[in-house]
């Protein structure tokens, strides 16, 4: 039995930053399938946005002094020369005293320096009764206000969002360079694990939950996954298997076959795909300690737990960031954490990481993590948690009322 | 002109859920394809989980009560009689005085009830002295006590996400009956919008920016969207293209032509497309007030501002609702809402609801939310921010220091 070497999480963290590095692959993609991906290219403008001054409201252009002075009791007053079409170019030009009409967006005629509102005027015939005054550049967006010409609006390692699609568009990007998705091999282990689909278990068997939640995990945070199914506790078959799956992919995750049994072949296959091999065996983690990281000539490969909730919870804390890396994509700290009371007391072993399953609920006008307890194989905790409550390693708990972080189950 | 009939953001919220049913089409899909969808339908077991009592760890089944008073100078003796091997029924039953080796996940031998782990035992030969006392059905998970037969693990209404297709595969379950994806109509007016890939704009053009931020949008909610692309500010035009797009989807969102300009026909057509017609038209709220809201024959009909930061605020407050309204998703309240501190004093209207955005950002160890000012047309405010700030309409402003609610942008 080889020996645990016990880590801690930040350390593992530290580790998966410093020992994986951005897959090189880059590809064009048209912006429409961009959402989710990971920018591999700065991106800037080749104009201005706007490319003119643009009228914010629906109103009249005109000379901002003219207007000086206005009041309700005290209208100025302007002549109608015309009308702005969306679209266009603004043909007239106003002068002093006069107005041309100009829809919210239009564009701003020569001339004219700021824009009424229609709620502040009254029209008779060609003629404007104007009853506010208007500063300078009032109700308008000036050419360039947006984006100016020769601007990064967005920077390599940017995970590219709905909102940043629409940035791209308005500077005419239609293509960017991104990221490829990454591909992630995902094997269960075990002689007692049969497939999902098994109708009746016979004594002994348990269906494969992990082949299930982490693969669908994975999927979910943009990635393909090629899912090598089940293979026996038996040393060739697995290392065949491992093998075979670990030269397709960009990570490999191996799922059970990390206890301390006698049939724990995992960190030996590890150290047979690739050289350093294994980096971290055991974490000081609850649950979840038995988990194992190898770095195999580059490529990570993560053993996992059999217990589907301690696999989760490691995939969620340690696979999640090793992906991100591999997508080239910058950390979001503020992703899916919350600060929020917890219900009682939970005490906890100081040295040791404690990811307590909460669910989330409201009394009193707040937020409040209610623990779900219940030993790690517990599937159902899982379903039932609305995310993760964490115990540093320096805590010797919590209690009841204390302020802690929530990270949310997606 | 029409006039403006304001409502409160908290009203508008009302009626899309009292106005609006979940779609009545339910399909059956494998679980993998499932991540994301609506259940519709509660999910029970047919079986216990897990299926058989099993231990928790590698060590030995005894009788508990053979190991009480054990100690590290006083340990215990037990005859090892047998393995219980992985995935197969433990043959051999557990007699007083006797230990069967059993691994992680194994089945729990006959007249077994409690495991003592292998940290806390010495084998000596087939001789095992056991150096801690363990209680009944110590490091045992026991038959049911994940799921029980008939229990329901999920619900109807419920939106699945990886480790609910987990807990599904648990009870053998790998086919769900789920609300379908819905499909959403998009279309985009104004003389001045061109399409993204248009490389020179001619003074007065804008690229069409909503057409595609909001339906990356749409499309990151899991739903189609069938986009009808950019329409002149000609009314038979528009209510042509707009009738052809309504009857082919579940939501229909027609951007720009919602200020309170001459050009306006939004509402018009959506009167026409069905009854009772426009519900809601004009919202007390900054940015995006002129956003129109109808029900045309239990079909809901949107129009958004044509500014592209309006368009995706509004989209994010109310489209987003009316999204997982159709898709008969439960409300998820604790979705992307974070408790932060803001960084400066920002004025607001009472009686209006103002949507500021913000950037995160950790001083002190303590998030705060940094306001990004700028007008409500410049998209890329809405690429720097990481989400937005509620001022409530009964509110004057928030003050600095002062903890607010930030909705993080997905």
């Amino acid at each position: 039995m080889e020996l645990l070497n016990v880590h801690q999480v930040n350390e593992v963290k530290n580790t998966i930053k410093k020992e994986f590095q951005p897959i090189k692959r880059e590809i064009e993609v048209p912006i429409m399938d961009a959402v989710g991906l990971v920018l591999a290219e700065d991106i800037f403008s080749n104009e201005d946005v706007p490319g003119f001054n643009r009228s914010t409201v629906d109103g009249y252009a005109v000379k901002a002094s003219n207007t000086y002075g206005s009041s309700e009791s005290l209208p100025s007053f302007f002549n109608i020369i015309g009308t702005v079409e969306m679209g266009k170019e603004a043909a007239q030009e106003v002068n002093e005293g006069e107005a041309i009409y100009v829809p919210t967006g239009g564009m701003l005629p020569k001339g004219a320096d700021a824009v009424v509102m229609v709620e502040d005027v009254e029209e008779v015939g060609d003629l404007l009764n104007v009853f506010e005054q208007v500063a300078p550049m009032e109700n308008v967006i000036v050419r360039g206000e947006d984006v100016k010409e020769h601007e990064t609006i967005l920077r390599r390692g940017h995970r590219l969002r709905p909102q940043d699609l629409g940035g791209l568009a308005a500077i005419g990007i239609t293509k960017v360079l991104v990221f490829d998705k990454i591909k992630v091999g995902l094997m269960s282990t075990g002689d007692e694990i049969v497939p999902p689909d098994t109708l009746a278990l016979l004594p002994g068997q348990v269906r494969d939950i992990n082949g299930v939640s982490i693969n669908a995990a994975v999927q979910a945070l943009g990635a393909e996954v090629i899912y090598g199914g089940i293979v026996k506790d038996e040393y060739d078959a697995y290392l065949k298997k491992s093998k075979e799956l670990f030269e397709q992919v960009d990570f490999l995750i191996l799922s059970g076959g990390s206890s301390m049994g006698t049939k724990d072949y995992t960190s030996q296959v590890m150290n047979e795909l690739g050289d350093p091999g294994v980096l971290v065996h055991g974490i000081s983690i609850k649950p979840g300690k038995p988990t194992i990281l190898a770095n195999c000539n580059g490529k990570p490969v993560m053993g996992l737990p059999g217990h589907p909730v301690s696999a989760y919870v490691l995939f969620d804390l340690f696979g999640r960031l090793i992906m991100h890396r591999l997508h080239g994509a910058e950390e979001n700290i503020f992703f899916k954490q919350l600060k929020v009371k917890i219900s009682r007391n939970v005490p906890s072993q100081v040295g040791r990481s404690d990811y307590i399953r909460v669910v989330l609920e409201i009394r009193d006008d707040e937020l409040w993590a209610i623990p779900v307890f219940g030993k790690s194989g517990l599937i159902t905790n899982l379903v039932k948690a609305d995310g993760m409550v964490e115990i540093p390693q320096f805590k010797e708990g919590v209690v009841e009322g204390e302020l802690v972080n929530v990270t949310l189950f997606s």
